[in-house]
């Protein structure tokens, strides 16, 4: 083993000593350790949104079983188990599909930019209303803790009639 | 029966007979007899779109089991039985979201607008690339020969490499 590999391998456990110490891992969200949930991306569909804006994207809100049967009945509050999956996209201009049409209209999805989950379980996260949330980029957890602290902080300022959730379904 | 009763049994006995004369039936497209598939709702979700212009909607654009498989395979041209599901919704600002964001920045999806069916049957459809195409309100056919000739005038304009669909898959 050379010096270098050495070194890295050093660098490598002392790394991971942190991440254990912290009692997170990379796959999941602080303060929550929400994960991101298995064959999310085959979730059907609750509605669609764009952001503008700092953020700037269009999104695809899905949802596991437990959370569409809830939306379709309109069960408030969001039963335990219930899974949010906001799946966001860069906000383009579609310059292909405009040389189609009369005039210049179509705005598409890019590239992903990050996919934030909400997950209820009212004992575990009774805190924050209930919910624990994460934001993945590229299937990897954003390891900031201001940045999560903001999920609850923005969703609870909704109407307590919508138990923390902006999306409403579209039929 | 009273005279009102007997006159409403003839009208709807005369417009069941000029549907039946036309070959067509509410459910199914003209030109295409396209119709709309059992469950298409619950169908995975290919990529998320805003049309503004004319259309001002925003939409989801959902594929059944074949075409979820060619789009996230890449296969071209799409194989028969492949069904392209198009949901459309009014694009509306959100008061109430935009009450709770730092700035006004929300579009949501308001009530449905239409959904527009493209099925892949390469024999069928051999005149028109190998697709059938429908427009759906309310669930009902739209019956316009005029509004579905414009599907494919519009879609043949694409490069021939997209085999005729507007929609790339988003990861």
């Amino acid at each position: 083993m050379s010096r270098l590999q050495v070194l890295t391998s050093a660098i490598a456990v002392a790394s991971l000593s942190s991440v254990a110490a912290s009692g997170l891992t990379s796959d999941s969200s602080p303060v929550y350790g929400v994960k991101l949930p298995d064959g999310y991306r085959d979730w059907r569909v609750i509605t669609v949104a764009h952001e503008a804006g700092k953020n700037n994207d269009i999104r695809a809100v899905l949802g596991n079983d437990i959370a569409i049967k809830a939306f379709r009945d309109g069960t408030r509050p969001f039963p335990d188990g219930t899974i949010i999956a906001r799946l966001a996209y860069v906000y383009e201009s579609s310059a292909e599909n405009d040389k189609v049409f009369p005039a210049p209209q179509s705005f598409v999805a890019g590239k992903p930019t990050n996919v934030q989950i909400s997950i209820k379980d009212s004992k575990k996260y009774a805190n924050t209303g209930g919910w624990g949330y994460g934001q993945f980029e590229n299937g990897v957890a954003n390891p900031s803790e201001p940045l999560i602290k903001t999920c609850f902080a923005c969703h609870a300022k909704l109407d307590a009639s919508k138990d923390f959730v902006f999306s409403h379904y579209s039929p």
